[in-house]
Parts: structure tokens; sequence; C-alpha cells
């Protein structure tokens, strides 16, 4: 059952995250009439700003960020007298009041979408407590991060759950407003084909990648506290790996699809110190080129010396009877020569092969998700060539495509907050992550990190460009596993 | 091993097969450098010719039935060179001395294809044998009719084996000259994704078609003795449904491939008279319309009555553990809408739908195998409709595709019959048909015949351009299941 909300309040209104993907993202769902009917959009953030000066901010943000075609005039005006704003301090609990006053009635639900610094998570649910914004019609989006480890992490969840209980609790990860994120579902519970090989007897192993090109981007201090393996490994990683390796829901709902996906980060092998300079590879790029362009080293651009890992390859295991003995080679990094995100699944090879006596050569079916930057899915089988096979006969790996761009031509490609911010605004939890999810992901995660703190790990150099540190090949061609560079 | 011969004999060299298939092959096989350097091809009929007028003749049909592009001036004269001719009338045991006399010392080995009216066969191998041409240099290869029955086919195979011993006789089927027939034995064999659900758990049915547009085409006699059952579904639909259906081979070699298909058609269960009308239904099409043109009925294109079927469908079953329950459906006919010969594979559904509570409605995968006109394999999967899913998931049907035609762009698509007259030239049975697997399908066909003759069955009217009698749909419909017209 969905509850639509009657208003909507955003935190970090005046950020980069509302510029380019907020805004934009609500503004498409209001063009395309799915935003609950009067429903009324509250900015806050430090910067001043009026309802009118904040509408212009919001313009300036829409004309820059959406692309031409979804420019409508008429579209953008009734969208924008949505939109009005109140500052807030949200270290002075004294705002939260005037805050309050500008809502107004939230007796028809209000939605919250949260993006703060760390430091200003609890002052900010503490605020909205004391100003009556934290009633039963009142349900929050938490944005990451939500802490940096399992400590921080709890102490974060446990204020806000002081505050709203966890059925009321949106924590957001955009990878699963990702379309062929939510395809990972549908391909694998919505077809009868793949489940007999899914599992160990069927999968060699597993390779998950999430490559950038692009090196600090402005968010440096951040950055540099959190390396690689808390921005992407701990949330958007772990939440493919759970899809990937989770065992069937009975239904698509928040309660099922959580209890599955929760049930495969906690049977994730913790590493022991010892074992995480062997599970590990961590790396930070030097200056290179990337698509032509010189580029400096992450050190210098920081303007200082770093011990923060811009790249990290994780070998992982999940104990259970489905996946006992398959490995999940996990790898992201920046400056990286393309930008790709990826899931691999190598299957295992056929038990017999009846060509091989003439001349046959036989690769292992494969299965490629590509969720960046084009979507698609790409099945690899072996066929024979047309010929007549004179000297053995000729068998080809060739791709059979599923090609959501062109197979679904003519709808429009949403931004990830589409999904997540309608779910939020009308209450719907299944793509969200739940707090045990959250906290298997991180003690997994701190292990790791204890790991390396035991061991002195520091990254190794790697030229911007290039697939990261040499040990991140030996890691898995050890195991006579090749990353999948496409 | 291969052991090419030296010297081709063509049976039925001025007849309608030689000129549409069997010098365009081999002209093909010749302008590809493919054949036996010093390969001579010695045609025979009854026709009077000598070597230059049959050069002629040859040069007249590659004339008509070569595509344009494969027309090479120099390719076309030398391979004339390599034709001579020599009359023969058959039922005389006198000509096979001046046919041996035209081919000379045969020590470089001789293969032979025949193709030749049955009451001719008898007499063609004696007369081989009399002039020396069935030693152990000699190979021979078979088209079709091998008799109407059983027993008429008993009595001709037995016939060749006095003289030829079956590792010489290769029984031709072109059918599995088709590269996308050799494909299913790729697509089965060569990938692990199928064999978990190529089964009764995984697979619900089996459809093959084979139908065609067009009418009687001047072989009335032959045809209206023979009709669809014993035209098509007795030899070529067996020989697919025996591919689809069989054991993997443990290697790719005449024994081990012919072991595992005769398993198939020797568990094919035997029809009792009184089941035959039930699992079996028959047409003969009256007048209609067939792309767009006015077409006469069967009976009037003939000149007379007849009670030859020119449709016929049955639903076949397979005795053994793989197959037990899964209804094989096969049907062919003249006169039906479109020229299509496919295999279409339905799997099971899933076990259980997780969208269903959020209105996600799921088909079951299926596979299709097309062979004609175009030849391909699409697999139809489900996936997730890109969308917001507020009204329900929408999942949607979508193809993988694997177009020969366009997966392996440039390569010429050969005639069938290059395969399979360049394998009898090189002796690899691996494609042709040995005599225990003619002789199970004809078991099982017997079978039909025998509850048609019992019941005395007539043929239902159908009007050309429809699918068939209505019984046709019922057979299938009374198991739920609805043909694949594409």
């Amino acid at each position: 059952m969905r509850h639509p909300v009657a208003k909507l309040l955003l935190f970090g209104a005046t950020g980069d995250l509302a510029q380019r993907m907020l805004l934009p993202s609500l503004y498409g769902l209001h063009a395309d009439g799915l935003l609950p009917d009067g429903l009324t959009i509250t900015g806050t953030a430090r910067s001043e700003h009026d309802d009118a000066s904040y509408r212009s901010f919001a313009a300036e943000a829409l004309d820059e960020f959406l692309p031409d075609d979804r420019k409508d005039k008429a579209a953008i005006a009734s969208f924008l007298d949505r939109l009005g704003y109140q500052p807030l301090d949200a270290t002075k609990i004294e705002g939260f009041a005037d805050l309050a006053t500008k809502i107004g009635d939230t007796s028809g639900g209000l939605a919250i979408f949260l993006s703060t610094a760390p430091t200003l998570f609890r002052p900010t649910i503490k605020g909205l407590e004391s100003a009556g914004l934290a009633g039963t019609n009142v349900r929050i989006g938490l944005e990451k991060p939500l802490g940096n480890d399992l400590q921080s992490s709890c102490e974060i969840n446990d204020a806000v759950a002081e505050v709203f209980p966890e059925d009321r609790t949106f924590r957001i990860d955009h990878y699963l407003g990702k379309e062929t994120v939510q395809n990972i579902l549908a391909l694998r519970f919505g077809n009868a084909l793949f489940e007999p090989i899914w599992n160990a007897r069927g999968i060699e192993h597993v390779q998950i990648t999430v490559s950038e090109t692009v090196g600090l981007e402005g968010r440096a201090g951040f950055y540099d506290d959190t390396g690689a393996l808390r921005d992407m490994v701990q949330n958007h990683m772990l939440q493919l790996l759970a899809l990937i390796a989770m065992e069937p829901p009975s239904l698509y709902d928040g309660t099922a699809i959580r209890d599955e996906k929760v049930k495969v980060l906690r049977s994730l092998r913790t590493m022991t110190p010892g074992e995480v300079p062997h599970l590990t590879v961590t790396g930070q790029y030097n200056a290179g080129a990337v698509n032509g362009e010189i580029v400096r080293g992450y050190a210098d651009e920081l303007g200082h010396a770093s011990g923060a890992e811009t790249f990290v390859a994780v070998k992982a295991h999940i104990d259970n009877w489905r996946w006992q003995g398959v490995p999940f080679y996990l790898r992201t990094g920046k400056r990286l020569p393309t930008r790709q995100s990826e899931i691999f699944i190598q299957f295992k090879p056929v038990p017999h092969s009846m060509f091989a006596q003439r001349g046959g050569t036989l690769q292992a079916n494969k299965l490629v998700i590509r969720l960046q930057p084009d979507e698609y899915v790409r099945l690899l089988v072996m066929a024979k060539e047309p010929g007549l096979d004179r000297e053995g006969i000729h068998l080809r790996e060739v791709p059979l495509d599923l090609s959501l761009d062109v197979q679904f031509a003519g709808t429009r490609r949403r931004i990830a907050y589409e999904r997540l911010l309608l779910d939020l605004i009308e209450g719907d939890p299944a793509l969200f992550v739940r707090r045990d999810e959250v906290e298997a992901q991180w003690q997994w995660i701190d292990a790791i990190r204890r790991g390396w703190a035991e061991n002195a790990v520091k990254p190794k150099p790697y030229p911007a460009g290039s697939w990261g540190p040499s040990a991140a090949i030996a890691l898995t061609e050890r195991d006579g596993v090749t990353w999948h560079d496409d």
C-alpha cells in the first residue's frame, strides 16, 4: 500500500546533489504528472534565500542540468510554484521552529530528504523532533554518508531511531534506483532459465567493477577521509553483490527482499587480519593520462601526501550453500581507463566437450550486466561458425544482447533518484537499505580495515589511466581469472 | 580421418535436384578450392548427352540457379572441365560396363551420389557391382526416397548392404546439412547454460513446424503416393527431434552422434491404432489464397480426388528419463500461410513469481531455432520495462537474438548439399543417417499409418493459406498449448 505525503522537505537544498540530481529528478516526476497534486517542496540549507530567490536558484539548476528536450517552459513554471525555502543552521535548535512554521500543517504527511555532514545528523534529528516534524505522518530519507564504520553508523542509526522508527526510515543507495539494477531481480526471478546454474555448481566466479575516470572532483576532504572501500564497496557494490547472490524472495516487498539481502551480507566471510593483505589490494593514483589528457596524481590534487586508497580490489566469499567456493571479485577506483559499472558472471565450462577432438574450442558462458555508461544485459554463448569445418569445427562466442536502450527505445532513461524520491514520497521501502543490511556491510568492511591497520598496508601507486596496481591483476590471475575489461 | 576420393559419380545428373542443388553445390565447393585437385565428376542418367553437351547442360543450370555474385567465368570454365557424362538405362545391366569404362581407374576412390526412383535401386546397385564399381574404394550416397515403409526400406537397405557395407553407405537427409541444424549441437553441447533445464523438469513442450506455401510443384505422382507424414515427418522432422532430444554424445563423430540419435528414435512411444486418431491430424488443402494469390485445391491440381494428406500434425512422446511427460508437437503441410521451418521450445514457468502481488505477469522462457526462411536462434526472456512501476511492475518478454546472418555477416550462406557432398567426397559420416535410425523412424511412422488405415482416417479439408484443419489447433489447445505462428 502506498501512502503519498502532501509535503516534501529537502535538506541540503542548495548543494551539489540537489542541483544535479534532486531538483532535476523532482522536475522529471512533476513534468510526467507523477507527483501528488498539491505536493509542496520546501528546501532548506544554511544559505540565505527566500522563496523567490530559491526558485531562481532552482530554475538555474534545471537550466544547467536538464537535457534540452526535457525543458518545458510551462512545466518548469508550475514546478517552481511548488518550491519554498527556509534558511536553517542545523546546529542551532531554535531555527527548527521557523522551519516547522514554514512547512505548516503536516497532517497530510511529510517526507524529509536528509543529506548532511555526519556531524549534523544528531542535531538535525533532534531539531526535527523538537519542532514537531517527526510525527507518525513523517518519514525520512537518509543520504550517505551514514557513518564511516560500524560504530559511527550505529550511533547515527540510534540517533535516528530515537525519533524515527525503522519503518519510517528510508536509507538511500542510489544504485538501487537504477533500472539495470532492478532488472537483476527481473532477470533472476522472472526467468526459469538461470536459477539451475545460478550457484556454485554453475558459476565459476563473479566480478563487480565500478570504475571511474574522474579524480577528486572537489570533494577532497570527504574522499580523503573515506577512501574507495568505504565510498563505493561498503554500500553500492555490496548491494549489487547481495542482489546477485540472494535467495529468491517470496514477494516483491521491502521485507522479503531485504530479508534475503541481509542474509547474504551476513554470510560474507569475515577476513582475519592475517588474510586481509592476501585478499585485498589498495592503490592510489599517480600522474598519468586518462582519455588522452594528462592528469595529476592524487597527492598533487589534494595538496599533500595521503594514505587514502583511490583504488581497491577485494576477493570476497559468501559462506552459504549456494555460493560455497565461488569467489566474488570486487574492484573500484578513480582515474581508471574507462567509466564502467558492471557485473560479470563467469559460468563453469561444460563438463566435457564433444568438439575437442575436432579442434573445436569452447569458452564457458558469461553474463554481463552493464550499469554504466550504457545499460544492457549480454549473455555470451557458443555457436558454430557457418562453414564446412574442413580444418576442425569452428565455434565462436557470440553475444545475445538485451539492450535496454534499444528494446525499450522511446522510454526516457530516468535519473535513479526519480525512482527513489517517488518511492520516498509514496512510502515504498523495497528499494531502500535496512539498518541490519548497513550494519552487516560495515561489519565486513571494518574487518578489512582492521587488517590494513594491523599490517600497516599502504596503497600501492598506480598510473592514472591504468587498471590499478599490478597487484590487483595478480589477485585474480593467481586464481586463473582475468578481470573483464571491455 | 578423412579420405577424399578422386572421382564422383552422379546418378540423376539431368534431374531437378542436380540442376537446382547438386551442380550449384559442387560448383560452390570448386570455386572455393574445396574439391580435391583433379576430382572428376561423371554424370549419368537416361538422357543422351556426351561430355560437351552435358557441360552445356550444366552451364545452363548454373546460369539459372547460381546467384549472380557467385558467377565467376573462369571458375565456371574450370568447373565444367571436371564434368563428363555417360548415358545409362539403369534397368539394363549391360550399360554399367560402359559406365565403368568411362569412369576408368577407381583406385583413387570413387564416391557415388544415387538419387533414383525406388524401383531402380536394386538394378542400379547390382549394375554397379557387376561393373566393378563397388569395391572397398567406393562409397555411396543415397538420396531419398529410400522406401515408403519399414519393409520396403529394409529391402532397399538389404540390397545396398549386399554390395556396400554400412560404413560406406551415406544416407542423405539434407536437413542435416543446414547450418542452423548443426548449430543445435553447438548450442546444446557447447554451452553449460541449457543442459540443466533441457529436460522434463525444465521444458513444458516442444514444437517442430515445417510449413510450405507451395502446392504440388510438379512431382504430383510421387507426392500423392507419399503424403506429408512420409515426405517430411519420417525423415527431416524426426531427425530434428532426435537432435533436440538426444543425450550428449561423447565425441563429434558418426558413431557417437548416431548412437545417441537412434536411442531417441527408438524411445519414441509407438502409437496403438486406437490412439492414432487422438494423437494425429491429417488434412488436404482446398482452394484458397496464399500470399495474396488465389490457388487451386489439391485434388484440382492433381486432376482427381485423392486420399493423400498434404498436412499432418502429430503429438509425440519420448519414453525415457529425460523427456517423460513432455509432448513433442510436429506439424508440416503444403499451402500453409508462410514458409517456416522452426523448432520452438517452451520452458516451464518459474515455480513462484515474486512479482505477482505487484501486478507483474511473467511468461515462461522460450527458445526459437529458426531454420527457414531466415536462420536464427532466439531466446525469449523476461525483463523489467524501464519505468517507475506506479501501477504495478511491468515485465515484458524480450528477445535475445543470435542471428547467424548478422553475427556471421560476410560468410556466404551455403546450400546444405555443399556440406553433405563434401562430407561424402571426404568420407565423414557424422551428418548422414544410419540404417538403424531409418528403421526406427519407419517403425514409428508405420504404426501411425496402421492407425489411419484401421480407423479409416481421411484427411480433413483445409483452405489453402490456413494453418491446416481446425483439428490441428484442437490437438494442442486441448493441452493448453498454442502453436507458435510467427
